[in-house]
């Protein structure tokens, strides 16, 4: 009987190593048993965590066979004795695997600044090596947890030229999203085989329509990462554009997937929301807005307040820096037009649009009927949780 | 015996017109008792309400009477009604005080799309006339309050060539400073003599000193206003360099001075912080830090919590689009110094830290250690009580 919940040619693990406080599962290993093709897209932010910018060197060779993780600590701003770790960490799992330490890649979420633990990192690698299993996936998922309070693990299979590829993505969030994102980090494991600068390609535009979404370019923290590994256990090669196209897709809808769990999952929040721009001037000033908003501090709590305020979102797309009329604006709850032209429907219709606002999730739409510029990102609600969980994040 | 308490020439009211639902003072208004020369700044957003629409045009005749201001409405997204109900708020003042209408300004704060009770100022106007005092600033600036806990009045009195000259300013902030920042409101009546063109010189010299620290370029509300008035009933000309400075210094402490309350008086704050970044490759780039850190969600909970999580501070220096080197970073809170080239200075400078971060103000500085470009901004923590606020504003 197939077992879904594997992908072939992988094990992964995730073990208490003591870096995070609470002792939960905070060190964590993915492991191919082959070489895998790899790519890597990684924070734009000008400071960088020790994993990245040792991950950003190892990725050009195009070949890995393991990852290790760790959360607690970022090992960011944490000098040459940082680095120094992050190199050893990869030293760990190579000499206890046999790997030359550039196949092995690594990354860190946590508290910023503080001194790594490399020796607890060091303790704990055997008994994570001795807990590699195809089954893994699920303690490696909750071994990169920080803020976020539900493991994000997903698995996906497809039939191409008649065999079974499978796709295997996790990944972490929480933090706010954009433009405060705490770490997201994501790794994707797959049995297909695919060339790493194909890959590479596959993975940048499957990031563009996912991760991008809510955590806009260069808007990233010290540690951002997204790994992808292709190891080829299937014998199925993505190489024809029918492949690539069907590939592409499973990847997308993956990442969408997993984007939209970390939204869902962030600090605090109770509601889910697309907000989408349509009939800019172009997709660049849709995207402006569409931003503008989903980022307004005061539109999030009217959401968390399920109050349909719609000033507070037509004044957060006339600041946005792009083309707007007021005269022209449409905005719709779902599909419950509240605004037409700039201004209100009226008492009646701001009652049904209130009866959307108290659905967990829900779509925001404004048409600013200028030409055919569209974008649409996720958001969430901004609640007294969010703020009493950050307040508190360290201690 | 002198009063400080009046602007010679100026009279002010405020009274309770049922424009906000509260039964609280809600309609203001100043008269000069000859013609005033007159400035004016306006938000930057390209959604506007219909009283800075109406503003400003009329401003640009450099002379005015009176300003009529209510809360409760911002009157915006209003349509043509809108700059209907604006035009008669202006008409109703200069027929009753026998005024060219286009020597009346106006503005207008509160929920924006609803509409305009009309009705109810055109019955609180004999009141509000009635009510004019040369000591009625103080019931003036209840009028504009809307979510500020306190009125913000200040009166600087100089001599200038051995004759008194007064300034008043009056102003209502409140909401969450940039980017989401309510509307923004500011009356300066003085009783020098200065010529219109030199007034908007002035204004926008000392705005950009005090109110664009707080309410960055563009990031504005849809009614941000601040309007000033001169009617030289001093006899006190501001004409020669001498005068020019002195009045600009005046000008520039009194806004200084209301922006600093302004931010004090934030929803749900509980500290005030100037941010200071030197050392930048220009002063544009250390502008974009100081005012990524200042907006930081993240960073402003960690005020809140008194946490010296400074590791947020780095993280939100390295995505502001501005020249960092991570290795060159120092940070102080006052003068402190928590981090030195990039990394933390341990333990017990921590311990110093927090104690700073239990103060209601501090300052936070970055010194890049690049270049000299220097900024300052103003900010605030951002606490449970915000989101409280901000998701029942309506209700």
């Amino acid at each position: 009987m197939t077992d879904f919940t594997i992908c072939p040619g992988f094990m992964a693990a995730g073990v208490a190593a003591q870096i995070n406080k609470k002792g939960v599962i905070d060190l964590g290993l993915i492991y191919s048993e082959k070489d895998a093709s790899v790519a890597g897209v990684f924070t734009k932010s000008l400071v960088q965590a020790a994993p990245v910018i040792l991950d950003k060197k190892r990725v050009k060779s195009g070949k890995c066979r393991a990852i290790i993780v760790n959360s607690g600590n970022a090992n960011c701003c944490t000098g040459e004795d940082g680095m120094a770790h992050a190199v050893a960490m990869t030293e760990f799992i190579a000499s206890s695997l046999d790997l030359p330490e550039e196949k092995v890649l690594l990354a860190s979420t946590g508290v910023i600044g503080e001194p790594f633990p490399i020796n607890r990192v060091e303790t704990a690698v055997p008994g994570l090596i001795e807990a590699l299993s195809p089954h893994g996936f699920e303690n490696f998922a909750r071994s990169i947890m920080t803020t976020d309070t539900v493991k994000k693990l997903i698995f996906r299979h497809k039939e191409i030229n008649g065999k079974k590829i499978t796709v295997t993505g996790v990944a972490k969030g929480a933090g706010m999203i954009r433009p405060d994102m705490a770490t997201m980090l994501c790794f994707i494991c797959t049995d297909a085989g695919i060339a790493p600068d194909l890959l590479h390609t596959l993975l940048l535009s499957a990031t563009e329509k996912s991760f991008n979404k809510i955590t806009i370019d260069g808007d990233t923290s010290t540690n951002d990462t997204v790994i992808i590994m292709a190891n080829n256990d299937s014998r199925v090669t993505i190489e024809n554009k029918t492949e690539i196209n069907i590939f592409q897709q499973l990847l997308n809808d993956l990442l969408l997937a997993l984007a939209k769990m970390l939204v869902k999952d962030g600090e605090g929040v109770t509601k889910f929301v697309e907000v989408i721009v349509k009939g800019a001037e172009n997709n660049h000033d849709a995207g402006k807005i569409a931003d503008t908003i989903a980022n307004s501090n005061l539109v999030k709590t009217a959401f968390f307040g399920e109050d349909a305020n719609w000033g507070r979102i037509i004044a957060a797309a006339g600041r946005a820096g792009a083309q707007v009329n007021q005269d022209l604006i449409d905005i719709y709850f779902n599909d419950v037009m509240m605004v037409k032209n700039g201004m209100g429907c009226g008492k009646d219709v701001e009652a049904l649009a209130t009866k959307v606002l108290k659905k967990s999730e829900f779509v925001l739409t404004l048409d600013l009927n200028i030409k055919s510029g569209f974008a649409s990102v996720f958001t969430c609600d901004f609640s007294v949780d969010y703020v009493k969980i950050n307040a508190n994040y360290r201690t």
